[in-house]
């Protein structure tokens, strides 16, 4: 009994990680379909969102399993909450990245507006988020994953960057309006993934030591009681 | 231990059901200052932010307390799991709320673009969405939960007719343009809080019926075997 919860459990992870790894890859094509201006790519992203939605619905279901049959206690508990979690925060990201690809899709309705420098560097980034925060996951690196958090200002800050500049744009000539919001909404996409990254790096932060980071709560009850 | 037990569930639903009247309050409030031009409202919805995430947390601990100590079995453990995502999505509109609030503060620095017609429309349907989604999780109503998923198309199109006349106003009158953007922001904002809205409403029908709909799986696997 006892091995067969340690291969379920064994068996959840390697679920979480195949589906972290079909998120990065929609991230990863959706940004490759906007630089490149590729159509197929864009459509190759909508097509795999079913297969993200799928596998979430399928780790729900073994980790609602798990609560329910194992009844685990303290560390494998947080782990199974946590893989719960973390699934949602991927399932959420893959949306992101089939809007990304949608904006794409409207985007090559027209010529480049101009090159893409800010919002790559901003993909990048945010990807780089994605796959510290399941590292840190698989490892266990409290560590790691807070300096996944500490990025998110980073992506903000680029973010409020590449707003301002396409407003200019739009202002000076209207005839790039339509591609500069569009522009605008893929940068909030990215901005909205590496918010998902930022989650999931509490939620590892939270297995580790047992305890939650989020919305900065130490600080806050820290101030309560000072 | 029975009854304590009992008694934590319903300290639970209460907690929830607190933090739902939070969260719709922001909104309303966001959506008011927005018409109303009230800068003090805009403030009043950054401060109440801080509520929301806490209680969040509060929700969360509560959660993993009652599964770690009362390893509850089948309608139970999906109460528990089933709340833990509701308060998740609430703390989700929470921040919508805060993202209307501040793009409405933008907005006041202008004069009005034009008299609000569709937005408003759009955050009547969006908070009756919410409400509905926590009154079918208090009543386990099914029927409205599913009423609620069903609206969520309806808030999208709104979006998008919103989105393209908003798009008119900036081509004909590049003067409009700040103001026209922020406006398409918060009507993304809002058709967010209608997906979270649905979101709740797909899982009280998994807490109801015990099983998911999410992503319209039924359907899919229907297909899969037909």
């Amino acid at each position: 009994m006892e091995r067969k919860f340690d291969e379920e459990l064994r068996d959840l992870n390697e679920k979480l990680l195949r589906m972290a790894t079909m998120v990065e890859e929609s991230i990863s094509l959706a940004i490759k379909a906007l630089k490149e201006r590729n159509e197929d790519m864009v459509q190759e992203v909508l097509r795999r969102e079913e297969d993200i939605n799928l596998i979430e619905i399928d780790i729900d279901e073994l980790c609602m399993k798990l609560l329910a049959l194992r009844q685990p206690m303290a560390s494998d508990l947080r782990f199974i909450t946590s893989a719960m979690k973390i699934a949602a925060e991927l399932e959420r990201m893959g949306d992101q990245a089939v809007n990304i690809a949608e904006r794409t899709e409207e985007l090559l309705k027209y010529p480049l507006l101009k090159p893409l420098i800010d919002i790559p560097r901003m993909a990048t980034i945010a990807q780089e988020m994605v796959r510290d925060s399941i590292n840190a996951f698989i490892n266990h690196d409290e560590k790691l994953a807070r300096a996944v958090c500490e990025r998110d200002d980073e992506v903000d800050n680029l973010n409020d960057q590449i707003f301002r500049e396409l407003l200019t744009y739009m202002i000076e000539d209207p005839g790039t309006i339509k591609r500069a919001v569009n522009l605008i909404l893929i940068g909030r996409h990215l901005e909205r993934i590496a918010d998902h990254a930022t989650n999931i790096g509490e939620d590892v932060i939270y297995l580790v030591k047992g305890k939650t980071i989020k919305h900065h709560i130490e600080e806050k009850r820290g101030e309560l009681k000072g």
